[in-house]
């Protein structure tokens, strides 16, 4: 948890880390089955069988758990922080069941512009397990300047 | 649905259309509590306070119900599709409760490498909802080559 902060807040080369959580077989398999139901995805002997090696998480469900321990280090304020895109995502490796997963998010750029209510961060986020980098994205995201006291 | 490809039968400009999938105000709230537990996804007074006038899903959510919908056309074979990364996604409008949500995909590239087995397609995605486009991006796939016949 760390205090959560506006668009003045934020400079280039700002870091903070998430918590960590683990993936269980049953997590990727019920969003596969939701969201990717390919077999490397559902099934461990189609993992086995494929080019991961064994069961693997869907790259999504890689990317919405980092947002959700994003979210939840509290770094952003109750406004929220509003996506704008992504640039150069790439999934690196596998993540199989009982990985741990954390993120690491790098200030790369701050941007004002003629919005008065919010300003653009861009993140370079890592991914990682407790083994490797699993996937590494750039974020773009609106976040609100801090109020003005009248 | 449409008949399953190896990597040899895309060419640049292919497009195919997947089904449509309508998104629920409890799918929004649900995928929002796991994944990204900010007001705006969680909360209807929250959402019509935020910047998007309305609850709204998780631009992850999206994403992921676009690769439900394109795995779910059957246009990649048994062997499956599998991620590279990501370039040029772009959040453009909020996705609401009620939108029918569908996904084009053209063919920006194909690319050969010495993989024995597979190759490399680019595809241009556009995620849209009945009224406008919600979501792009280029997705950089490993699709499997034709199995040679001995």
């Amino acid at each position: 948890m760390v205090t959560p902060r506006y668009f003045e807040d934020w400079s280039v080369g700002d870091r903070f880390e998430t918590a960590s959580l683990a993936i269980t077989r049953d997590d990727i398999v019920r969003f596969a089955r939701e969201f990717d139901p390919q077999p490397f995805h559902l099934d461990d002997a189609a993992g086995a069988a494929s080019v991961f090696g064994s069961l693997c998480a869907s790259g999504w469900h890689t990317a919405s758990i980092a947002m959700k321990l994003i979210v939840e280090t509290g770094a952003f304020s109750s406004d929220g922080v509003v996506g704008l895109g992504i640039e150069m995502l790439r999934w690196l490796s596998p993540v199989r069941p009982g990985d741990e997963l954390s993120v690491l998010c790098i200030v790369a750029a701050t941007r004002a512009t003629r919005r008065p209510e919010s300003g653009i961060v861009t993140f370079d986020n890592v991914v990682r397990t407790h083994v490797h980098n699993a996937m590494t994205y750039e974020a773009a995201v609106l976040i609100p300047r801090r109020p003005s006291i009248v």
